[in-house]
C-alpha cells in the first residue's frame, strides 16, 4: 500500500459519500481510475438504485485510458448481473491491470468479484482504508450484516437534557439552523420512526422538507402505535409520503388505518422492535431515524438497536420538564449505555453531537476506575498485585 | 491602534492569564514593555496578592531600555499606594513615553492612573482588545462591578443530563481526565460551594487535589446548610482547608459547627443566596464554584447568580436517575435560561462544555421563531410590515 493508494482511495470514499441518501437499498460506492502512467483518468460514484455503478461511471470517463491502469473502488466490484451488468466484466473489458478495494462485499449474492478479477490476471489489493470506507457505508453494511436497518436516534434538548418545559411547551428549544440540519438527516434516511405519544402530542408531519437526493421513493414514515390510536386527522397520514403504522397483533385497527397498518408481536410496554426492524428490512429500508419520543428512544436503546445517536444541544437550561430520553433498561450505574463521541460541531448557536456505540473490539477502555484503584478482576494481574 | 498594538496586547493578556487562581482579591494583569525602537524589552504578570504588579515586573526586566518606550497593560495602571507603590509612579520613573491600556480600572480606589500619566506627558491609548482582556479578568470584574463573587456552576452528567443511575450509583460517569480537570477548576476558584444534600449523600472533601497556584490561602469550602445538619464526621470539616457552613438565621447550631457557621436570612426553600454571596464578597472571595447538587444549582440559576456553566458530558446514556439540574424557576418555555456556548472541547473521552449567559447588549438574537413568522413587536418595522 503506497501513499498514492491512500490518497486515491480517500478520494474514492469522498465520491461514495455523495451518493448517501440516494442509493438504498444499494450501498454507496466511489471509484477512481488511473491510466497506466498514474494520472487520474476517470471518477464516479453510485448515485441511485438502478443507476450505473461507480466503476462504470469512472470507466466511461476514462475511456481508452483505463487500459493498463488502476481502479480504486470503495467496495469489492460486484460479480453478478442485477439491474446492471457485473462490474467485474466492465473492468476486464476496459483492460484495467490493477484493482484496489477498501471493503470486501459482505453480500453473498454480489461477492466473488475479487476472485473473478484475479482469475483473469488482474492484480487485486484489498484492505486499503477499510475503516473509513466502512464508515461511509455503515448503514448498508449493518443492513447486510445484521439483517436489519441502521438505526439513528435523534434528539434535541437543553444542556440539562430536557426536551420541553414543565408545562410541555417546547417551541423552539433548538435553532432554525439545527432544525434545518434535522431535515437533511431525515432526507438521508429511508424511514423516520415516531411513537404514538409523539404523534398524539405534537402531530408531526415527519417529512424531509428539503430537496431529497435522487431517491426512488420519499422517506417512509413509521408510527409505533401498539393500540392503533393514530387519529384519521393525523398529519402523518397525509399524502406527502407513505406511512406505516406498526400496531400490535391483537389491536383493533380502525378503517382509516387499514391501508397503513402492519401487525407485529406485542411485548411488555409495546411492540417487538426487532420484529419491526425485520419488517422494515424486508421492505428494503436500509436506514431509519428514530425521532421521538423518550419512551420509544429508551426502548430502542434497551434492545441494543441504536447504531448512532445524533443530539442537538441548545445552550439553555430548564431544570424541569420532560427528559429527552426515557427508561432505557438501566437501573444501576454498571448498566449504563456507553458510547463514544464521533463529532461535536456547532450548528448555529447549538451544538450537534454524534455518538456511536463503543467498538466491541476494545470494550470500555476508558471506563477504568480511579488510577489508584486496581481493577476489580483482571486476568492479567497476579493475586499478589490485586 | 496598529496591528503591533494588538499583537503586544494579546501577549500581555496571555501573561495575565498565568496569574489566574493566584491573585485574589486582586485582578490578573499582564504587561509588555517595548524599547524606543519597538523591540520587546520586558514582560511581566501579577502572580499573587502582595507580590509585585505586572508593570513593575516588566519594567524591572526592561531596565534602562524602557526609557522612551511603550508599555502594554491589560488593566489601567493603579494610581494608589496599597501593599505596593503606585504603578503610575514606576512607569513615570522609568521614562515610558506611551502606555496602551485594554481595560479601565473599575475600582474607584485604584482608578485615575491614565489621567495621572497624561498629566505627566505620557501618551495613553485606551480600549485595545478590551473584550479579550475583560474575559481573562471576568471573575475580578464581576467582584468589583457587581459586588459579589463570580459564580461558576460545574456539573458532570451523561448526554441525557443524568448525574447518577436510578438507584443513585454514579461512580464514575465521567473519566479520570475530566475529574482531573475539575480539580484544576477548583484550584482556580477562591471557594467551592456544595449543598447539604450533596454533603450528606456523597461526603465529598471539596478540596483541590492538585498543586495550587501561589495563592495566599487554600480554597474555601462552603456548605449551604439551612438546618445546620452537617455531621461532625463530614470530610468537609477536616483540616485540609477552611470551611464555612452557611446556616439559616434561626437554625440551632450544634457545637461541632460553631466555629464554621455563618447565619444568613432564610428564604423559601433555603437561605438567601444573595446574602451568602455578599458574605463571601466581604471575605474577599472573588470566584466561587458551585459543585452540587441539582437543588442548589437550580437555586443559583433561578436567582440569576450563575456567570458561567462548565459541564462535563460523558458519552453515555442512562434514561433514568437524578438529573444534573433541579428546579430552576422555569415553568414554561419562555422562561428558559438562555446561554451561549463559549467552548466545547474533548477531555479524555468526555466533552467539556463552557456556557455563559447571553450578552445583555443583544438579547436573544438567535431565539427567533421560524423565519416565516415576523417578530412579535419590533420598533424597527412599520405597522404595514408586521
Amino acid at each position: 500500500m503506497t501513499s498514492g493508494d491512500i490518497l486515491h482511495m480517500r478520494r474514492a470514499i469522498a465520491l461514495a459519500a455523495r451518493g448517501l441518501g440516494g442509493t438504498s437499498p444499494n450501498p454507496v460506492v466511489g471509484c477512481v481510475v488511473l491510466d497506466s502512467s498514474g494520472e487520474i483518468a476517470g471518477e464516479g460514484f453510485h448515485a441511485y438504485a438502478g443507476g450505473p455503478h461507480a466503476e462504470v461511471v469512472a470507466l466511461r470517463e476514462a475511456g481508452g485510458r483505463a487500459r493498463g491502469g488502476t481502479a480504486y473502488v470503495t467496495l469489492e466490484p460486484c460479480d453478478h448481473t442485477g439491474r446492471t451488468g457485473p462490474c467485474t466484466a466492465a473492468l476486464l473489458e476496459a483492460g484495467v491491470a490493477r484493482v484496489v478495494v477498501a471493503v470486501s462485499d459482505p453480500n453473498p449474492k454480489a461477492a466473488g468479484g475479487a476472485a473473478t478479477l484475479r482469475r483473469h490476471g488482474v492484480v487485486v489489493d484489498e484492505g486499503v482504508l477499510t475503516a473509513e470506507a466502512e464508515e461511509v457505508n455503515a448503514a448498508w453494511l449493518t443492513f447486510v450484516r445484521a439483517g436489519r436497518p441502521y438505526v439513528t436516534w435523534k434528539f434535541a434538548a437543553t444542556v440539562d437534557g430536557r426536551s420541553a418545559a414543565e408545562d410541555g411547551t417546547s417551541q423552539w428549544i433548538t435553532s432554525p439552523e439545527a432544525r434545518a440540519d434535522v431535515h437533511l438527516l431525515r432526507a438521508a434516511s429511508d424511514a423516520v420512526v415516531a411513537g404514538i405519544g409523539t404523534v398524539l402530542a405534537d402531530d408531526p408531519r415527519l417529512t424531509a422538507r428539503v430537496p431529497t437526493p435522487s431517491r426512488a421513493a420519499p422517506v417512509l414514515r413509521v408510527v409505533v402505535d401498539p393500540g392503533a390510536r393514530t387519529p384519521a386527522t393525523a398529519r402523518v397520514l397525509d399524502d406527502e409520503a407513505p406511512t406505516l403504522v406498526a400496531v400490535a397483533e391483537d389491536a383493533a385497527v380502525p378503517a382509516h388505518l387499514s391501508r397503513h397498518a402492519v401487525r407485529l408481536p406485542r411485548v411488555p410496554g409495546g411492540i417487538d422492535l426487532h420484529a419491526l426492524l425485520a419488517e422494515l428490512h424486508g421492505r428494503q429500508v436500509v436506514s431509519v431515524m428514530v425521532e421521538g419520543g423518550p419512551t420509544l428512544a429508551g426502548a430502542f436503546l434497551r434492545e441494543g438497536l441504536v447504531d448512532r445517536v445524533v443530539g442537538y444541544l441548545a445552550p439553555a437550561l430548564l431544570g424541569a420538564g420532560p427528559a429527552a430520553l426515557g427508561a432505557a433498561g438501566v437501573s444501576t450505574i454498571t448498566g449504563i449505555h456507553r458510547l463514544e463521541f464521533a463529532e461535536a460541531t456547532p450548528v448555529g448557536p447549538d451544538l450537534k453531537l454524534v455518538l456511536r456505540p463503543k467498538s466491541p473490539v476494545s470494550p470500555e477502555p476508558t471506563l477504568s476506575p480511579e488510577p489508584t484503584v486496581p481493577p476489580r478482576s483482571s486476568g492479567r494481574t497476579s493475586p499478589k498485585e490485586s
